[in-house]
C-alpha cells in the first residue's frame, strides 16, 4: 500500500467511512443488519413519542430518523452511535419553537426545521474549526443536574396525555398547576390505558428479564427482547383501540400519519428568525453534542476504539442538516438506543444506515396502521423512558465532595425547573465558570519551609519545616493573571507589614504556568516597592515556557533578587546553610 | 482609650470620616483648603466640558461636581481622590443616554440622572457585598487600550465645536464622515477661537512650565499655576466675545447657564428603562471604578497609605447617588484633578468637600459670566486633556511579552473605535476571560525526571534528568477542573498508547491546587482505565486542601498506586534506586 498523501489524509479525516468499509465483510454485515433490525423496532415508537414530546406530528420523528442516520453513518467517527431524536432535545425544540409559535402552526413546523439547520451549521462550523473543546465547559456535575431536572420536566409535560386533557408550560409550575386545574376533565379510559402502559412498561425493564431468563434466554437476548416492550405497548393498545371503538370515546389518538418518503423541506433563511433561535440552537447543539460524545466515549471505551470529537461535530452537524432538508427537526446521539445498538452487535456506522432503512420501510408502509396509537402510549413509553435519567445522587456526591460543585448543580436543578430548560442549563454553565474564576481569582498561597531531611518544601501551616527569619517563601498555587495579580500585591505587602526582619521574599513558581502582562507590572510593582524597603525579590523554580516569556521584558534586569533553578538552591543561597533555620510549628 | 466595640468597628468601616477625622487640625486644615481652591480653579471649565461631552446642559456638570464630592469625603478611603464628571465616563454616558433619545430632550436628562442613580445602586451594593474583585477581571492592557480608543473617539467628538458644525455619531467612521461631509459649513471665527486655545493649551502643558521655573519659581508651584491654563483660556476667550460680539457672527456659546443651588432631582424608577440601561450603568459602574481605584492606589502608596477598594465601591456608589439626586450625571474618581490634588497639598478627603464649596459658589454667582464662553474653548480643553491618555505603547509591550494579551487589547481598540465604547470594553473583558479559559482548558502538562545530583524534578524536554522506562511521571501545571478533566484522560491514553514497557504513572500534582467533581471522575476513569492495562497510578506532591476533599471521596480507597509526599519519594519507591535510572536527553 502506498503511502497516502496530504489531501488523502485530509479526506479522511472529514469521511471515516473511507476507514472503515475497507475491512468492511459479510460477518461485519450480519451484525451489523441484526443491530439495524432491534433498533429500528425500537425506534418506531420513540420517533413518534419524541415527536410528540417536541409539540410536532408525529412523522416528523420518523423523518428525523432516515436521513440523519445515513449522514452520520457517513461523517461519524463512532461505531455504535445511535443518531435520531431524543428526549432532551426534542424538549428543548419544544420550548425554543414554542416562544417563537402556537404549536401545531406551520411556523412551529418551520421554527423547528430551522432550529435543526442552523443547529446543523454551528455543529458542522464548529467542528471544521475544532471548537470540540466547548463542549468541556459544560462541568460533569452540570450536565447530570441538567439531564435529571429535564426527566422531570419531561414526564410533568407528558401526564397531561395520560389524562387526556390539554395542559401546557414551560416549567414545572406551570405545568403542574394547568395539569392540575384541567383534571376534571380527566378521560377514563384515556387514563387506565396510559396508567396500564406506564405499570407494563416499568414491569417489562425490571419483571420480564428475569422471567424470559428462567426461561431459559440468555441474559442477553433477555436483555434485547425487553427492549420491543414500548413495540408490545403500541401493538396491544392500536388492537384495544380498534375492538373498542375507543377513539369515539374521547380517547386521543395519533391520527393521520402522511404515508411515504421524506418530504424535502428547506429551512427557513430569514436572518430575523436565525436571530431569534441563535441562543436556543446553540444550546441545542452544545447539550446535544456533549449527551452524544459522552455515550460514543463510553461505548468506544469498552472495545478499546476512540472518537473523534472534533469529527463528531461534523457528523451531529450533518445530521441535523439532513434532519432540516427532510422534514425532520433536531437529533443527536441517544443514550437508550445506542446502547442497544451496541449490545445488538453493531460493529460500524453501517448498522444507522441500515436502521434508516427500515425507517423508511416503516414511514412508507406501517404509518396507515399507527391511525389508531392512543396518544398516552407514546407519552406513557417517555415518561418510563426519562425515569431513567433521574438521579439527584449527584447532589449528594457533590455535597460531600465540593460544595462549589454543588451550588452549580443544585441551580441547574433549581432553574431549569423554576424557569424552564435554555436558563437553567444557561445559569448552570456560567455559574461553574464563574466561581471557576473567583476562585482563580483568590489564588490558594501557602508561605513554606524546608521538610527536615529532604530538599522539599511545604506549607508552614500544616508541616514540621525548616524556616529562617530573614527569608519569606511564598508559594503561589495558580498561573498568575490579571483576575489575582492585585491579590498577590496586596497579600505580599500584608505580610511585609508585620514581619520585620525578612531581607528576602522568594516567589516559588512550581505552580504557576503562565505570567501575563497584568501579572508582569504587579511584579514589577511588588519588586519596585520591596527595594524601596531594601528587601531583595527572587524566584524559584520558574517553569520554562515562564521564563522564556519573562526574558522578553525587562523584568528580569529590573529584578533585584534572582532566579533559583529550585526553591532548594535559593534556601541554601539565601539562608547560607539550611541548618541555620529554625523549626515552624508543625 | 478603650477597645472599640464589635458594632463600633463596622461603623467605621463604612465611614472612613471617622478615622481622619480624630486627628484633624489646623495644619491639615490649611494644606486641604489650598489644595481646594486650586481644584476648584481647574474643575470649573472642566465640569462644564465633560457636561458639554455628555451631551447634557453645562451646569449638570457643576452639580455633578458639588454634592458628590461630599459624599465622596464621608465614606471614600482615599485622602487625595478628586470626585466629578470624567472624560470616559461622561463618553459612556453619552452614549448609552443617546441609546434612549436625543440629546437636549428631557428624557436625554433623565436618562443621565438615572445612569447615575443606578450606577451608584450598584457600587454601592457590590461594596457592600464586598464584589470589589469582580474590576480585577479587567485586565490591565485591557483598560489601557480601551483608555486610548476613548481617547481618540472623544477627541474626534469634539472636533466638530472646533469647526463650528453639527455632527454626531457613536463611532470613529460615524465621527469622521459627518464631520468631513458638514465641513463646509465651517464657522471660521469659531475655528481661530478653537485652534488658538488648543495651541495655547498645548504650549501651556509643554512649553509654560519651564518659563515660568526661568522666572525663579519652584518647580511645584510652575506646574500648579500650569493647571490653570483652561481657566485662563476661559476667560480670555469670554473677554474676546464679548468685545468683538462674536456671538453675533455664528460662534456657538454657552449661554444661559441657570444661578443658584443644585435642583432636588430624583431618577426615574421605570422598571422598562432601569431594564434598558441595565448594562450601561454596569460598565460605566466598573469603568469608573477601576479608573478611580487605580488613581487612588497610585497616589495612597506614594505616601504608603492604603485604600480599601470595597469601600472605595461605597464612597463612589454614594457619590453618584447624590450626582442623581441633585442634577448631575455619573461621576467617578478623575486622574488629572486627583494628581493635582495630591501635588497642591491634600491630605484628607475634606479637601473634596471645600471644592464641593467652591464649585457651589460658582453655581451660585459665577454662571451669568460663563454665558458668552464658546462651546469652542470647552472642546479645546477636553481635547488636550483626552490626547495626553492616547498611548498606543501597550501594543508593542504586549506584542513583544504576550500575544494573547495584544489580542484582547487590538480588539478592544478596534471594537471601541469602529463600534463604540460598550461593545469594545464588553469585548476586550470577554475576550481575556475567553483566552485565560481557552488556555486553562489546555493545560501545560510536562513528562519530568529527575536532575542529577537533587531531589528535584524537571520536563525531560528541557533539562538533562534521569528517567526510568517503567516510570511515567507527569506533572500537570493547572488545576483539575471540568474544563480540563477531557484533556488530561486524552493526554494520558495518548501517552501510554506509544509506550509499553510502563508499569507506573506518577501524576505530579505540585501545580494542582484544585480537583472538582468533574476531574475526580476523570482520575477514576483513568484509574479504572489503567488497571485494566496493569498499569498503576500514583500521585505525587498533592496540597493540603486538594488532599483534604479527596480524602472525603472513595477515590483513595480504589487507587491502584499510592499517594507520595514528594516526587523523589515516589521515585525512589518505584525504581528501587534513583541510580536506576537512564539520562534523557537535555
Amino acid at each position: 500500500m502506498s503511502r497516502p498523501s496530504r489531501s488523502q489524509l485530509k479526506i479522511r479525516r472529514y469521511l471515516p467511512i473511507l476507514e472503515w468499509s475497507k475491512t468492511y465483510d459479510r460477518d461485519v454485515l450480519t451484525s451489523d443488519l441484526v443491530a439495524a433490525v432491534i433498533v429500528t423496532i425500537m425506534l418506531i415508537p420513540q420517533s413518534l413519542a419524541y415527536a410528540l414530546l417536541a409539540g410536532l406530528p408525529p412523522e416528523m420523528g420518523l423523518y428525523a430518523s432516515i436521513l440523519p442516520l445515513v449522514a452520520y453513518a457517513i461523517f461519524g467517527t463512532s461505531r455504535a452511535l445511535a443518531v435520531g431524536p431524543v428526549a432532551v432535545v426534542s424538549l428543548m425544540t419544544a420550548a425554543a419553537a414554542g416562544n417563537l409559535a402556537a404549536q401545531g402552526t406551520p411556523e412551529y413546523i418551520a421554527a423547528a426545521i430551522t432550529l435543526a439547520f442552523v443547529s446543523g451549521l454551528m455543529l458542522t462550523v464548529m467542528g471544521i474549526f475544532r471548537l470540540g473543546f466547548l463542549a468541556n465547559f459544560l462541568s460533569h456535575p452540570v450536565i447530570a443536574g441538567f439531564i435529571t431536572a429535564s426527566g422531570i420536566l419531561i414526564a410533568t409535560s407528558q401526564l397531561k396525555h395520560i389524562f387526556g386533557v390539554s395542559a401546557g408550560g414551560h416549567n414545572l409550575l406551570e405545568l403542574v398547576t394547568n395539569l392540575v386545574s384541567n383534571l376534571p376533565d380527566t378521560n377514563v379510559i384515556t387514563l387506565i390505558i396510559g396508567a396500564a402502559t406506564i405499570a407494563f412498561l416499568f414491569w417489562v425493564r425490571k419483571g420480564l428479564k428475569p422471567l424470559l431468563a428462567s426461561f431459559g434466554l440468555k441474559p442477553r437476548t433477555a436483555d434485547l427482547l425487553a427492549k420491543a416492550g414500548p413495540v408490545a405497548a403500541v401493538a396491544v393498545s392500536i388492537l384495544t383501540v380498534w375492538i373498542f371503538g375507543l377513539d369515539t370515546k374521547g380517547v386521543a389518538i395519533v391520527g393521520d400519519v402522511p404515508m411515504g418518503l421524506p418530504p424535502l423541506t428547506l429551512p427557513s433563511f430569514s436572518m430575523d428568525l436565525w436571530g431569534q433561535i441563535f441562543v436556543s440552537a446553540l444550546l441545542i447543539s452544545i447539550i446535544g453534542f456533549v449527551e452524544s460524545v459522552s455515550v460514543a466515549q463510553t461505548l468506544a471505551a469498552k472495545k478499546r476504539q476512540r472518537i473523534v470529537p472534533d469529527q463528531e461535530l461534523i457528523g451531529l452537524g450533518t445530521s441535523n442538516i439532513a434532519a432540516a432538508l427532510t422534514g425532520g427537526y433536531p437529533v443527536t446521539g441517544g443514550f437508550a438506543r445506542s446502547v442497544v445498538n451496541f449490545d445488538a452487535g453493531a460493529e460500524t456506522p453501517a448498522a444507522g444506515a441500515f436502521t434508516a432503512v427500515g425507517i423508511l420501510l416503516a414511514a412508507m408502509l406501517l404509518t396507515p396502521l399507527l391511525y389508531l396509537l392512543p396518544k398516552a402510549v407514546l407519552a406513557a413509553t417517555i415518561i418510563v423512558a426519562v425515569l431513567s435519567l433521574v438521579d439527584f445522587s449527584i447532589l449528594k456526591r457533590t455535597w460531600g465532595y465540593n460544595r462549589v460543585d454543588f451550588a452549580a448543580v443544585a441551580a441547574t436543578i433549581l432553574l431549569t425547573l423554576a424557569v424552564g430548560v435554555e436558563v437553567g442549563v444557561s445559569a448552570g454553565v456560567l455559574l461553574s465558570i464563574g466561581l471557576f474564576l473567583y476562585r482563580t481569582s483568590k489564588p490558594h498561597v501557602a508561605e513554606v519551609g524546608l521538610v527536615p531531611g529532604t530538599q522539599h518544601f511545604r506549607n508552614i501551616n500544616r508541616h514540621t519545616v525548616l524556616t529562617h527569619p530573614e527569608l519569606l517563601t511564598i508559594r503561589i498555587d495558580e498561573s498568575l493573571y490579571f483576575a489575582n495579580a492585585h491579590y498577590l500585591q496586596d497579600l505580599i505587602y500584608d505580610r511585609l507589614a508585620c514581619d520585620q526582619p525578612i531581607r528576602h521574599v522568594v516567589l516559588m513558581c512550581s505552580a504557576v504556568n503562565e505570567i501575563d502582562t497584568s501579572a508582569l507590572e504587579s511584579l514589577e510593582a511588588i519588586n519596585t516597592r520591596l527595594g524601596e524597603m531594601r528587601i531583595k525579590l527572587h524566584m524559584s523554580e520558574v517553569k520554562g515556557p515562564v521564563m522564556d516569556r519573562l526574558k522578553r521584558s525587562h523584568f528580569l534586569d529590573e529584578l533585584t533578587g534572582e532566579v533559583f533553578l529550585s526553591q532548594y538552591d535559593a534556601h541554601v543561597a539565601l539562608t547560607k546553610s539550611p541548618v541555620r533555620g529554625v523549626a515552624a510549628a508543625g
